[in-house]
């Protein structure tokens, strides 16, 4: 297990760190803000023993990383990465089929946010993403989360496509999102999945392309390359969600 | 007809602006750049009679509006708007029905870059957006929308339920994505559609809501509320996809 300090920034991110009950150290609010959702967070962190101090709106700035902090900053113990093995459990105490995302080199804060905001709602049971030339749990991927952070489980490992073959002898399957793929409607994607979004400029790394099962091609009537990132990782996840629910 | 002015930055939203034949006044360049993709530029702005100016990269950064010019900076003639009834005509082109994507009250630029992504390559006939209280085509609405903005046609009207309203009495059926709704998989979508995707806090505004046919609930598995609006009307828009594909 592994450990990274954490702000967590905004009104409803620092609300939902409480609600799920995750350790907030200080909460740091801002001079002569007396609004319900500030009030709200003043009372949770009485609930839970956190340390609050009230700053000016300068100060809040300062450590503010995100620019966006609604004049609300918490410090978290930590996020913690999980293992993969606790994702694989959770199906398993769900009974339902393993459903991963995996992200192969997703740099841009806001994508991974939003992935695992996605993953959330789709009922994935984890994201993995490589330790290397990546983008890991800061705070601005909290606030994009909306608060899913806390929920659902990201792992990270060293080699992304090690870590595939790993999961294929275990009864994974893995489709990537990518150009010349076969139509993802035609594709069964109803049993034990990964599937694998690639960067945001360069797409999926030919060594993991390689490991996958199928190819997934979403439906490209327009006049550019490829989907946001963050779209495309929603569009996939729901055809997963709709083959499942057939 | 109304027009706006705009900055375009980064190097393939400048590229796919001279490529698409959009009018652009002035490009300038990172003194010293001389890789491939400037070379590219500084050739299209010399076929397109376009001024070149070399200028310090403290200059750009002072120009830019995103903070990621990567080198050049272009001023466009205008980012045009369009108008409804061009949309409708182009599906009618098309042969195709009328698709169009709705945004009541999109606030975050990058999510509007992204919708008008997934708008162009789901194969919508157009955006339209409200004047009031929503952002509007800004220099990083043109980077995220990766070149799409360049394609797809963007209407600004004054009142989106009055033009709900109009559009109904040509044809259109309206569907709203929002909680409580019926499981989108179930809602038939193939016909004239306007898909209205509410702000991203509030979501759709009451009024919107009224006029909308159908309410779509996108499956939530989760712990939280509700899917990153650019995510949620991807998912909506490849459903409209998937179910004219039948």
């Amino acid at each position: 297990m592994r450990y990274e300090e954490l702000t967590i920034e905004g009104r409803n991110a620092v609300l939902e760190a409480f609600r799920s009950g995750r350790p907030v150290d200080r909460v740091f609010l801002q001079d002569g803000c007396k609004d319900g959702p500030i009030q709200s967070i003043a009372r949770e962190a009485r609930k839970h023993d956190t340390m609050i101090r009230f700053v000016a709106r300068e100060r809040l700035d300062q450590m503010s990383e995100t620019g966006k902090h609604q004049g609300v900053i918490a410090y978290a113990a930590a996020y913690q990465y999980a293992e993969i093995d606790d994702m694989l459990k959770a199906a398993e105490e769900k009974g339902e089929p393993p459903f991963l995302i995996l992200l192969d080199g997703i740099e841009d804060p806001h994508n991974l946010g939003a992935i695992i905001r996605t993953a959330n709602l789709a009922g994935a049971h984890g994201v993995v993403i490589p330790k290397q030339r990546a983008v890991g749990l800061t705070a601005t991927v909290a606030r994009t989360s909306a608060g899913a952070i806390n929920y659902t489980s990201v792992a990270k490992v060293t080699n992304l496509s090690q870590t595939i073959e790993d999961l294929k002898k275990r009864g994974l399957w893995f489709v990537c999102a990518d150009m010349g793929g076969e139509q993802m409607y035609r594709l069964n994607l109803k049993g034990p999945i990964g599937l694998v979004i690639g960067n945001e400029g360069s797409g999926v790394s030919r060594l993991v392309r390689e490991k996958c099962d199928m190819i997934a091609q979403i439906p490209m009537r327009g006049d550019i390359d490829s989907l946001n990132a963050s779209v495309a990782a929603g569009v996939l996840a729901y055809e997963i969600v709709r083959q499942r629910m057939e």
